[in-house]
């Protein structure tokens, strides 16, 4: 399994991802689901996989093929996010046919980005090629096991939030979803794009033994408790009748 | 679609159960999910239900008729709770061969209770009529749109919650489900069962106006942003290395 998030404020991009793959629970690895292209100054994507592990491989090795090639359609060369989604779809859907089709080849992506000219824009690429983008209501893209890491997302972001919070915001999601589901794990990747700056520069990577995941896992639950504990108590809910007056 | 979580501690047991069905965004109902049986001082059972409407009332209606019709194996004679899950077993799938079977009519349980002379349990009972029970490290069930509620069951839930905190839990892990999917709605059944005491006297029903419900939910929603408020920012993750001392 996996799970990527991506989220979309007035501030810019944040992705995030984990590295377990697994077919079956004797067969896990370890791969990146981030994969970042760009010309500095011009146009960033990054991307986020979920799915087979073959047909991914196989999509993202041929989109820095078709780069090195100078391919009439590339990411270099899309006028806009919403063709760099078409473009990504119409390889995810090659792929997959490459081995016949089924379920089991599917694989969904998160492409993300900035070109010059336009806005940052997120897309989800489905499995069937078509794509859906965000918007100010719902200012974030999920694949992979996402409804775990769903609530803190709707309670956080909303376009005015900053990427440093949309990332926190993107880390905890993540750490509710590992811990709820084993076949999610680290290393956790983490990339910021800051809206205009046509560079891909603030990344982080954090393994299980990361002392900054392990405080921030650490502080997040000591806080829950904390908020737990300050509930209005149940019998607050129904109060016993005061006892009347003579 | 619906969502039931049902705990157990040493304290005793706690079930929650939304109200809404639908079939189709167009023909949404509200149904209770949480039914009652019991013999004052010798058993109570609580049943909540999710799955085919028709074969969840069929279900809930036959064990109703077993009682009244003194039948060999009901409610009333069967002399454990795991019995009691076999007999909900059997009725589910005989209620859903009556239809001819099929995906559609599927329906899963929650049985919980107390026999005079055995502790507390819980069974989930599948449409296949097979059942599982909790352990000292899972001690809770759902059924339903299980996935937005659990990561908070994770990690307030153990053997040594109170009856108070188990409830309040399954609350919150019930706001959670209601945030993020709109087919899980009010009004909220609550009912709490102390070990030992044979009588099913704690019951909260809360509508969607309940003033009780609003204030967990503002004070849950407004716990949360201050625990996020106070999680280690992202810069502390790789902080610039200290300029050397000359």
């Amino acid at each position: 399994m996996t799970y990527c998030v991506a989220t979309i404020s007035r501030a810019g991009l944040v992705f995030c991802s984990d590295s377990r793959t697994n077919a079956g629970v004797d067969q896990v690895s370890t791969y990146g689901k981030m994969h970042k292209f760009g010309i500095p100054g011009k146009r960033q994507f990054v991307v986020l996989s979920a799915g087979n592990l073959a047909t991914t491989q196989g999509v993202v090795s041929q989109m820095g093929k078709d780069i090195k090639a100078a391919a009439p359609v590339s990411l270099d060369t899309v006028a806009s996010m919403s063709e760099a989604a078409d473009y990504l779809g119409e390889l995810n859907c090659a792929q997959q046919e490459k081995t016949g089709g089924g379920h089991t080849y599917e694989a969904t992506f998160i492409i993300g980005g900035q070109i010059l000219g336009e806005s940052p824009h997120l897309y989800l690429v489905y499995a069937q090629g078509n794509h859906i983008t965000t918007s100010k209501d719902t200012p974030y893209l999920q694949i992979g096991e996402s409804k775990y890491g769903k609530p803190i997302l709707d309670r956080i972001l909303d376009h005015d939030t900053s990427l440093e919070t949309a990332a926190l915001c993107a880390l905890v999601s993540m750490d509710s979803t590992m811990r709820s589901n084993l076949s999610v794990g680290p290393p956790i990747e983490l990339q910021l794009y800051q809206a205009d700056s046509f560079v891909l520069d603030r990344y982080e990577r954090f393994d299980s033994e990361s002392p900054y995941l392990r405080a921030l896992k650490k502080q997040w639950s000591a806080g829950l408790l904390d908020a737990f504990s300050k509930l209005p108590p149940l019998s607050s809910a129904s109060p016993r009748p005061a006892p009347k007056k003579r």
